[in-house]
C-alpha cells in the first residue's frame, strides 16, 4: 500500500495513455490512493492527465483534482467544458470546490456555477477572503438540534454519509442553528439510542468566527489538539468546520513562505518551475541588494582620501558588513518567531529592546576582543586599525542588532509581513549601516591618534 | 470559551497564589481548558506552579504537565518526588509520559520507572529513537479481532474509554496481532450490532515502520490527509498509533528549526530564553562568519598594490559580496525546499545544476547590465572599473548560485540536515570567493587595459 513514484513506473503510465492500454490504466489507479494518482498526474502532460482521469469514477476523479497542485490544475481545467468541471464539482467538499471555482476565469466560473447541482453552499464560500477561516471552512459538516436523541442523530449522519467522509464531533445546536455544543461521536457508539443529546453533549467548545485570520485558527487547533473545529458567525449561528488537514497545510504553506521571504525569494516558486519563472522571483531582491552595494559604493567614496592614506582599511569592509548582516538577521528571525508563537504572552516592545541590546553587549565584545587579539598577534603592528576594526564590529553588532529587533515589530505594527525584514532588506541596510560606522569610528580614532 | 492570557490575569494569578486563595484558583481553572491553564503556569515560577497543579484534578494535572515547555518541565518536575511523578505518569497518554521520562536525570527516572502502575507500555516505548515513528506513537489505541462483531468491538471501545480519548478508526488485526485494516468509527454507528468486522472493515491501510523517520511520517499523514496513522514492526504486528496533533509538532518544530539555522541560529531558543543562553546560540556563528572575514582581510591585503594603483575598487566591495551571499542563500533554500518536499519527482543532481546555472546567466546578466550603466552613467568615466565589476559581479552570480545549489545536495548526500548550507555559511564562503573574483578579474581587466 506504501507507494513510491519512480520514473519507470512514469514511463509505464505514459506509454500506457500512448498506446490507449486501459486495462494497464484502471488495474493500476484501482490499486493506488487518489493522492498517489494525483502525484502521478502532477509529472504527466495535459492530455494525458485528462485521458486517465476520463477512465476513473467520478468520486475518485474529483478527490484528484482537489489533490493537483494548484498551478497545474489552472492549466488543466482549462482543457474541460464548464458542464465537465460542474459535475467534477458535484462531488468536491464545498471548500475545495470553491478553491477550485476562484482559480478559474470569471466568465468560465459563471458559466460552471450555472450547471452546478446544488451551487448554493459553494456560492457561499465564495464570499470568504482565501486566508480566513471562512475561506478555510467546507459545509459538510454533521450537526444535530438539541432536542434530539442519539438515535435520531445516527440517522443524521446516516443521511449526510455520502457527502461527511470524516465526522469527528456531531455539533449540536439549538433552533436557530446557534451552535451550543458537541458531542464526541464515541459518545454516540456507547450510547443508549434514546439518550437525549441535552444530557450528553458538551457546552464547553471550541469554535472560530468566520473573520478570523487562518494562522490564529491553526494555532488554536495545534494548541488544544483539535482535529476539526467549527465555524461560527458573529451571532454565533454555525457556518461550517475546518478540519486538520486543511490546517497542516497552512502551517507547511505559512513556513516554506517565511523560508522564502528571508531567503529574498519574492514569489511562491518551486526548484521545478520555470527557469523564467525562477529567475524573475529572484531577482527583484537581487537588484535592490544591488541598489545597495551602490549606494554602499557611493557612501565608501566620500572616504576615499582616508582609503589612500590607510590602504589596509579596505581589508576589512567585508568583515565588517558580514557581521552587520549575520547579526541583523539572527535578531530578526527571533523577533519573527516569537510574533509567530501566539499561545504566550509577549515581551514588551522596550523589554525586548533591552535584552536585544544586553545580548549585543555579549556577543560585540566577544568578537571585538577575538578580532583585535587576531589582528594585533597575525599583522604584528597596526595597533589603531586593529583598535579600529574591534571597536567599529563592537559597534556594528549593536546597532545590527536594535535594528533586526526594531525592523520587524514596526513592519508587524504596521500590519506588513514581518518576515520581510529579514533577508535581503535587513542585510542591505546593515551593510551601509556598518560601513557608516566603521568609517566614522575610523575617522575619529586616526584623528585621535595623529 | 476563547481565552486570551493578558498581564493582568497572571498577576491575579500570582496573587492569589501568594494569599494561598485556593477559591479563585479552582474555579478559574474549573472554567479554563488545560492547554490555557498550561500556558498560564509558563509564564509563573515553579513553586507557584506546584502549588496551583497540587489543587486540581489528576487528570487535568497530568494533561497540563504533558503540555508544559519542555524546559519548564524539567526544571518543575525536579520539584517533585519519584511516587509523585509517577502518580502523573498514570495518567498520562504513554508517548508523553515516555518523552517525560527521557527528560529526567537517570537516576530518578528508574525511581519514577518502580512506581509507575503499569510500567511495561511506557518502557517499550523508551528504547525508541525520539525522531522516529515509534519515538512518537503511543500504545493507546483500540484494535479489534478480525472475528469480532461490531457489537465485540464496540465494548472494546467501552474497555478503552478511559485509555483513549480521541478514537477516529479501529485497527483490525489477526490472532497474532498482525494489521490487517480499519475500520472507521462511522461504519461502527451505522451497521447492525450483529455485522461481522470481517464483513466491514477496509484492508487497503496506511501505515508506517517503527523505524521510520518523522518527517517521512508527517508528509505521509499530510499526503493522506490523516488524523491518525498505525504503527507495526517489521512483521507487520500492530506496535502503536501516531496522531496528527503530534504531526503538527514535528512541523512546526521543524520550520522553526530550519528557520533558525539559515538565520545562524545553532541553538532551539526562543526570544524569552535568558541573555546569556541566547548570546550562546548566537556566537558560533558569528565567530564563524569572523575567521570567514580576517580571511577575507588576508586575501584582500594580496592585493594591497591594486588597490592602491586604483582606490576606486574598495567602493564595491560590499556590492559584490552582498550580492554573493543573495544569490547563495536563494539558490540553497529552494534547494533545500526541494529536499523536504517529498511527494513529486526529485530532479537529477546534473538537471538542478543546470537550471541552477540557467538562472544565474539571466539574473547575473540583468545585473551587471544595470551596475554596467549606473556606474557610467553616474560616474562618468572609469569604463575599465565600471567593466571589471560588472563582469565580476557577473561570475559571481553564477558561481554563488552554483555554489548555494551543490553544497545543500552534498550535505543531503551525507546525511548532514542541508539547511545548514543555507545562512552564514553560505554567505561567508561567498563572501570569499566573491572577493577571489573581484580581484581575479580586476587584474586580468586592467592588465588587459594597460
Amino acid at each position: 500500500m506504501n507507494f513510491t513514484l519512480t520514473q519507470e513506473y512514469l514511463d509505464q503510465f505514459s506509454e500506457a495513455v500512448q498506446n490507449k492500454d486501459n486495462n494497464f490504466i484502471t488495474t493500476q489507479t484501482t490499486a493506488l490512493h487518489p493522492a498517489d494518482i494525483s502525484a502521478i498526474l502532477d509529472e504527466l502532460e495535459t492530455d494525458d492527465c485528462h485521458y486517465i482521469l476520463g477512465l476513473l469514477p467520478e468520486q475518485v476523479r474529483a478527490d484528484i483534482i482537489s489533490d493537483l497542485d494548484t498551478d497545474v490544475r489552472a492549466d488543466f481545467l482549462k482543457t474541460y467544458q464548464p458542464i465537465e468541471v460542474a459535475e467534477i464539482l458535484d462531488y468536491t467538499d464545498s471548500d475545495d470546490a470553491a478553491d477550485i471555482l476562484n482559480e478559474l476565469p470569471i466568465k468560465m466560473r459563471e458559466e460552471v456555477i450555472a450547471h452546478v447541482e446544488a451551487p448554493q453552499n459553494v456560492m457561499e464560500l465564495l464570499h470568504y477572503d482565501e486566508d480566513c477561516a471562512g475561506g478555510l471552512m467546507a459545509k459538510e459538516f454533521v450537526k444535530a438540534n438539541i432536542n434530539w436523541t442519539v438515535v435520531e442523530c445516527i440517522e443524521e449522519i446516516r443521511r449526510q454519509t455520502e457527502n461527511v467522509e470524516k465526522i469527528y464531533s456531531i455539533y449540536v445546536v439549538d433552533d436557530n442553528d446557534k451552535l451550543l455544543g458537541r458531542v464526541g461521536i464515541k459518545k454516540l457508539v456507547l450510547n443508549p439510542r434514546n439518550t437525549k443529546i441535552a444530557d450528553i453533549y458538551e457546552p464547553d467548545i471550541i469554535f472560530v468566527y468566520s473573520y478570523q485570520d487562518e494562522e490564529e485558527v491553526a494555532s488554536m487547533m495545534q494548541k488544544y489538539d483539535l482535529e476539526a473545529i467549527p465555524v461560527v458567525n458573529v451571532n454565533k449561528k454555525l457556518l461550517g468546520r475546518i478540519t486538520v488537514d486543511d490546517i497542516l497545510d497552512v502551517i507547511t504553506e505559512q513556513a516554506e513562505q517565511n523560508l522564502q521571504t528571508i531567503s529574498g525569494i519574492s514569489e511562491d516558486v518551486e526548484e521545478d518551475d520555470s527557469v523564467w519563472l525562477l529567475s524573475r522571483a529572484r531577482l527583484p531582491w537581487l537588484l535592490i541588494g544591488m541598489v545597495g552595494g551602490m549606494l554602499g559604493a557611493k557612501f565608501i567614496g566620500l572616504f576615499e582620501g582616508q582609503l589612500i592614506a590607510v590602504p589596509a582599511m579596505a581589508f576589512f569592509i567585508p568583515l565588517i558588513t558580514a557581521t552587520g548582516g549575520n547579526v541583523g538577521i539572527q535578531s530578526s528571525t527571533l523577533v519573527v518567531q516569537a510574533l509567530a508563537d501566539t499561545g504566550g504572552l509577549q515581551e514588551s516592545f522596550w523589554r525586548r529592546l533591552l535584552k536585544s541590546f544586553l545580548v549585543a553587549l555579549i556577543n560585540g565584545f566577544v568578537i571585538g576582543v577575538c578580532v583585535l587579539g587576531a589582528n594585533i598577534l597575525l599583522t604584528g603592528g597596526e595597533i589603531t586599525l586593529s583598535l579600529v576594526v574591534a571597536f567599529a564590529l563592537f559597534c556594528v553588532v549593536i546597532i545590527a542588532s536594535i535594528m533586526g529587533t526594531v525592523t520587524p515589530l514596526i513592519l508587524n505594527q504596521f500590519k506588513v509581513n514581518p518576515a520581510v525584514a529579514s533577508g535581503p532588506f535587513i542585510t542591505t541596510a546593515n551593510d551601509l549601516l556598518g560601513l557608516a560606522i566603521y568609517f566614522s569610528v575610523a575617522k575619529l580614532l586616526f584623528s585621535l591618534a595623529a
